[in-house]
């Protein structure tokens, strides 16, 4: 065998471990029974543990040092695993076991002071992970910028400061538009009851109607929806609410988004690196045009309406435009998670913000809540009421997932630039669209983007499905005209 | 740390890698969706080799040399670590692979040939395993007994000579029973339809009245009824058919027997070798103490019939007398699987003189469906009417399981000695089980038996527990007077 390929089958049986770490979330958040938290918990550890030691073998040094590719694709592989094998070994076994130690601890800690409303009780335990997380990013960046190298876990090739520069110009004209939308009259919201049972029904129906193949899927109902798995095995979970069926049909086909795109990939890239998406942003990007550009359209409400009428009977929507409305209402909010189009990427901003300067150390985690709620109410104009809605809503922080929510918005930047690509592409989208037909935006997808897996990099995903290089302009338009229309701005 | 602390923490790990490879397999019958079978099998693959790189790994070796235990517990750790090591480096890792290769592919060809009712083409491949099988059997044996060595696999300091001697007594008294039991009139049988849903609602009060705590177990329907898991992660399934409810019942009781043991075992072992049941034989007799000398006794239907009539109205069986009969029919059929009590063990004797002959070469693959059926027509009377429910009626050997039939039998055995022990220990356990109750039986057999885990050797698990050394008398005649009495012998 060649270095080339004993290094592969070597990488083959690392993808499948990966596979099987995977899983194993999957079934802790689905299936697992409570009381079997403290026994996962050493399974993951014992699972990650050999992992790391693959990830950080002598052998793949060597390996990439004899292999000789043949091909694009080949060379994309190596870029790949020279990536995970550097990043490895630059931070010591120690610091990885206790950030791993730590945060395990920390996210119990925050939930339970999220609870409490108890913001002093999650300092000291964010200030350990702040400390570690910066030493784990000094030991990555070697002299670099720290936040830097925590972004390029989720989104390779991309720096805090190509991000801020997106961001400087969305910024302005997201902070306009939510004040122009908010000082018209709001949409009708949606009342009454909607039998849970059937929005399960309706969201596989949904699912498959976005192409989501259940033969290699599943879907199951969980807390915080999620997709997981690559390859062969990629499931869904979903979540209901009696008063609620958006959130159910649209985090449905949001992870339905992430889904296709696994299920998507040329099967002749399943485990190895370049069997899973090419990085978090791009990830969203898939489930976001699926769930907004898709999903959110005027055209695709109408049909789904129909779904609705079908399946609830009359439920207080007189029509599909008055349905469009509701479905996009904007409103004012605290929560990131149910925050819509306009107002979304704020929050985002705000995160980036307050995490990049703790990265860096200017600013300090106990002045983190006071920066919050100044942010908060410079942008969205009025105060944060209690922590619960104010720095202890997410879980990211809380187990070292800094550099991870910038990926959020650059993915609905990804989108944009998607959607304006697919509309010359597909120019009667809207007429299928409106008969519940996604497959000529499906197919647009997978043949322009998902298939390639990690071939390229996040970037050139983009820019070759594109055609461009990916700004911020077509998702600030598309925002814009679709807003400006349905508030009449 | 000292050379056990060191070996100990290496095997914890390597436990619970053992705990998810056996989760996968829970995933793989009950959840995970069809089509990622290959990717599976990939997966299954991956964590096997790491499970068998840390079971064969040099270190262990010079651990067990250094190691210095300091008690009874730390002894039998190093005890079953070392038959594991010794056991896994004798196997060249690739016969293994072969092993695992043939035996994966034989699985589909022996369920096509099932379904075919063509044994011809099941042969070939069956030939192929018995060969490498016997490769192996005499690899672990060097120079002993291959048989002895396959049985050793499953049942721990257990020989294919003890094992026959037990057998010699047994047969000629089941011949005798099952023939006077059939020269009697047949009870009523069940007759009409049993709401599937709620067979499920009753079978998971029946593993709750059993003990089982669904705080760190789940229950699920699978094809094939198994339990899974160990320490605080224990997994039972089972499943419904509409016109035979008993199939649901008896198969959760069981799968709750297998649970319950590893539920009980003492915390203090878990993720250690110790912190499992210590054989096949002792995980059987759990199963069937919990399945048949207390779920089919007469005080415990006298309980369950209310408990169906409640559940499902009348259902044609006039009273508790009736029903138990009902519950314990004695009826002619070919399949191990559905056979009765008096019954089964015959089963599983022609199984264990052919697999044996198999392994001594002294019966060649080729005359496997002759032997069969002519053992079959001398012990039940009767003629084999098709393959499937004949020779292909079982899975095991297509997988390689030889020395695997015979632990069912000494479950059996083994239940009948602890059933003699509990009746004396526990004088008013009728009175218990007329209610409801298990527990007096249930904590006895945890206090007696499952609490150890692994701690002593099958045999000194028993005859601890029973305060008698193992044998068949206690059975056979447990057999002879719930049937005598039931037949009116």
């Amino acid at each position: 065998m060649s270095a080339y390929d004993e290094l592969m089958a070597f990488q083959r049986e690392t993808s499948a471990l990966g596979q099987i770490a995977g899983r194993l979330g999957w079934d802790q958040e689905t299936v697992m029974p409570r009381g079997a938290a403290p026994q996962r918990a050493e399974e993951m550890a014992a699972i990650e543990a050999v992992l790391h030691a693959r990830r950080s073998d002598p052998r793949v040094a060597e390996w990439l040092e004899q292999a000789d590719p043949q091909d694009d694709a080949a060379r994309a592989q190596l870029r790949d695993i020279r990536r995970t094998y550097e990043r490895t070994v630059k931070v010591p076994a120690d610091l990885a076991k206790a950030i791993a130690r730590v945060t395990s601890a920390a996210q119990g800690t925050w939930a339970q002071a999220r609870a409490d409303e108890d913001v002093a009780a999650f300092l000291p335990v964010l200030t350990e992970v702040v400390a570690l997380k910066r030493e784990e990013g000094a030991a990555l960046a070697q002299g670099g910028d720290v936040y830097d190298a925590m972004v390029e876990d989720y989104e390779p090739y991309t720096t805090g400061a190509q991000i801020s520069e997106i961001f400087d110009q969305m910024r302005p004209r997201l902070v306009a538009l939510r004040a122009a939308v908010l000082e018209k009259p709001a949409p009708q919201v949606l009342a009454g009851k909607f039998d849970e049972l059937t929005q399960m029904r309706l969201s596989q129906k949904l699912a498959t109607t976005f192409g989501y193949d259940l033969n290699t899927g599943r879907m199951d109902k969980a807390v915080h929806p999620f997709s997981s798995g690559s390859g062969l095995d990629v499931r869904i979970t979903t979540r209901t609410s009696e008063t609620d069926p958006f959130n159910c049909f649209y985090s449905t086909i949001h992870e339905v988004g992430h889904a296709a795109y696994e299920q998507g990939i040329d099967l002749a890239y399943a485990l190895t690196p370049l069997g899973q998406g090419v990085s978090m942003g791009v990830h969203e990007s898939q489930s976001r045009i699926y769930e907004n550009q898709l999903g959110r359209s005027r055209a695709f409400t109408g049909w789904l309406y129909d779904q609705m009428i079908d399946a609830f009977g009359e439920f207080g929507i007189s029509d599909p435009d008055a349905f469009y409305a509701t479905v996009n209402g904007v409103h004012n909010g605290y929560i990131r998670t149910e925050a819509d189009e306009v107002q979304y990427n704020l929050h985002i901003m705000l995160r980036f913000d307050l995490e990049r300067a703790l990265m860096s150390g200017d600013l300090n985690v106990n002045d983190l809540e006071t920066a919050w709620n100044d942010r908060f109410k410079a942008d969205f104009g009025y105060a944060i009421d209690k922590p619960s809605n104010g720095c202890l809503q997410d879980v990211h922080w809380s187990v070292g997932l800094f550099g991870y929510f910038p990926t959020y918005s650059l993915g609905n930047v990804y989108a944009g630039c998607l959607h304006q690509a697919l509309r010359a592409a597909v120019p009667d989208l809207d007429a299928q669209l409106a008969t519940g037909d996604t497959s000529g935006a499906t197919g647009w997808l997978r043949e322009n983007l998902q298939r390639h897996g990690g071939l390229y990099t996040p970037r050139e995903t983009i820019q070759r499905a594109c055609g461009m290089q990916a700004g911020p302009e077509p998702f600030l338009s598309y925002l814009e005209e679709k807003f400006g229309a349905l508030y009449g701005l």
